[in-house]
């Protein structure tokens, strides 16, 4: 075949330049750069899963639930056991990944002539579905310990009155997460819709922003994913709860059966144990505070985390203490703020390489 | 909570007054609605399945491969097999459906300020992507017997000059196809991209628009689904074939981990069952060859087909005459073509209740 290169192809001006998003797929001893759960599935949810599966695909030949009720109706009886607020499937929506559900955020609220703002570093994803939506992206910075100054962003949003505000609580990469009052006053002060990425909402103590949606029903969305304390990353299962008429614009933009057959059997499974998965929770919090406490005792600065990883730093050159944690066996992630990385809480051992091989660096590097 | 309907919501000015796409998913004993495979899947694909995701899921805390390398490599055996095209990994590339496939080049290489260009009546979903990217969408009609008039469509598209064009192939909703030859001298008159969607090509016996991808490499795209032929509609699996450098544009705009490992898992498990899934194929060949038959014997005009499915008519009223069929158990779809109705072809009981339906209601109806 003759050889064509991108370059060659009539792509959209602006995608030209640009690189695909992705941390590195390495297979090192120690991955802690992508907020992984360090635990697998227990061997019943397996066998469930299984189960499930095999009885969902005598019927592969036919098309999935187009609007997943099922799935919705489990999701929404896990959210008010673990907020207190009643919600039923109504509330809720659910695609493959929490990106698909910001992407159809943006597709029915944002896009070309509209914008989005957020607090950055903040999710490296919501500038790129925005840039994807042909959404004008507004940047808001957080201070220098990567805390929002809420009295500063009510009057920024105030001002530049986005179509859609990003609130990330906790913040990925940073680990903060913004209390309820907090959340209010950035709602009452933004003309459009308020979407608070709750991605790593279990591992916080703060009540969820869900608490909100009665104050805001015609604005407020807060989006989830099963990626983070449920174990299920391979499984791609994001959603979000928000008043039912936020799920009817949603349906104007999802693609027809979004979600097959197979991913709502699995994730209706791990459901079904999201007991015995969270369980997790409470052994990685505690892991992170002692990696934490750990790391602050060799002299780093680790930022206040709610979530399942720690920004820390400071390094004089982050791009190449990377490199050496990776030379060591640690996969960490480098988001490009300068002077810090993150890692993710892993398992009580991987969390003791990360100390050792940090205390090794600490040395080598002074 | 306090009750907000859609109409108070800041959705986007051209999605208000929208209604969300979708046949209707009713249970009635005749389902024909949707060109689905009337035949399950085999008891030993299902286990094969099982297991393998069942196998796949002791990882589920892992995000999936995101690349789907292992997958695309047997999509590429597959249609290396049927075509006898040489394909590798790297002119493969697999979604969520094929729905996510077209949004992922229309994002890539149509979107604001750009157009498409399709024969129409054809799949719908073709301009509801098209309007979802914001991409100006541009129909040329077919003839009145559903045929492509390829000298004026070469005329036309030389004109209009679309960024993208698309060729359905066979055409879904009117069955017939188009000879490479024709679909080479559209994509030589088009200056940009040209997107041949043969969701039905294992049905018709033309040869695939693959082995164009040699000549128009810069060009061509063929997009295939596991929906149809593979009796795959729940596991939700398209996929494309085309030069590498169209994938590397693809990498800019799609979702991270955007398929996940249960699904990349269990199309793993439908291909290595290829063969006996897709013997169902001449049977349904035969069928629809026997339906067409027996319409036509009816009185009634019956579109020629390369496809699982039927548009028959003339019908005085085609939405009154869907009601009948409905009435009778039979759920076939109104596409919204004057006179017009499809069906899918089924199992041959379901396609005698079809035929006998067909005969009740010619008589009533005369």
């Amino acid at each position: 075949m003759i050889e064509v290169t991108l370059a060659d192809l009539p792509l959209r001006a602006d995608l030209v330049g640009k690189s695909p998003y992705g941390a590195p797929q390495l297979d090192v001893p120690v991955r802690v750069n992508t907020n992984e759960n360090p635990y697998p599935p227990s061997d019943a949810l397996v066998a469930d899963l299984a189960a499930s599966v095999a009885a969902a695909a005598v019927e592969l030949n036919r098309y999935p639930d187009r609007d997943a009720v099922a799935l919705r109706q489990s999701l929404a009886q896990y959210l008010s056991r673990s907020t207190g607020v009643p919600l039923t499937s109504a509330n809720v929506w659910a695609a493959n990944g929490s990106n698909e559900i910001l992407l159809q955020l943006l597709q029915a609220f944002a896009g070309p002539g509209r914008s989005a703002l957020g607090f950055e570093p903040s999710y490296s994803m919501h500038p790129i579905i925005a840039s994807g939506t042909r959404t004008t992206w507004l940047s808001c910075p957080r201070r220098d310990d990567f805390t929002v100054d809420v009295d500063a962003a009510v009057d920024l949003v105030a001002q530049r009155a986005p179509d859609v505000l990003f609130i990330t609580s906790p913040n990925n990469p940073t680990g903060g997460s913004l209390p309820p009052p907090d959340v209010a006053r950035l709602a009452a002060a933004t003309p459009g819709m308020v979407v608070v990425d709750e991605a790593y909402a279990e591992f916080s103590d703060r009540p969820s922003a869900i608490e909100l949606i009665e104050t805001f029903p015609r604005k407020l969305v807060v989006v989830r994913t099963m990626s983070k304390a449920f174990a299920f990353a391979g499984g791609r299962l994001g959603y979000l709860a928000a008043a039912p008429a936020v799920i009817d614009a949603l349906l104007l933009v999802r693609l027809p059966y979004h979600l097959s057959t197979l991913t709502q059997a699995a994730a209706l499974a791990a459901l079904r144990h999201a007991d015995d998965t969270l369980a997790s929770v409470a052994h990685l919090v505690a892991e992170r505070n002692r990696v934490a406490a750990a790391l602050t005792e060799l002299g780093l600065r680790v930022i206040e985390s709610d979530a399942n990883f720690l920004l820390f730093g400071e390094f004089a050159d982050a791009k190449a203490t990377w490199q050496q944690y990776l030379d060591a066996g640690v996969l960490v992630r480098d988001m490009g703020i300068s002077g810090y990385l993150r890692t993710t809480i892993g398992t009580d051992a991987e969390n003791d390489v990360l100390i050792a091989v940090s205390a090794t660096l600490r040395k080598e590097n002074q």
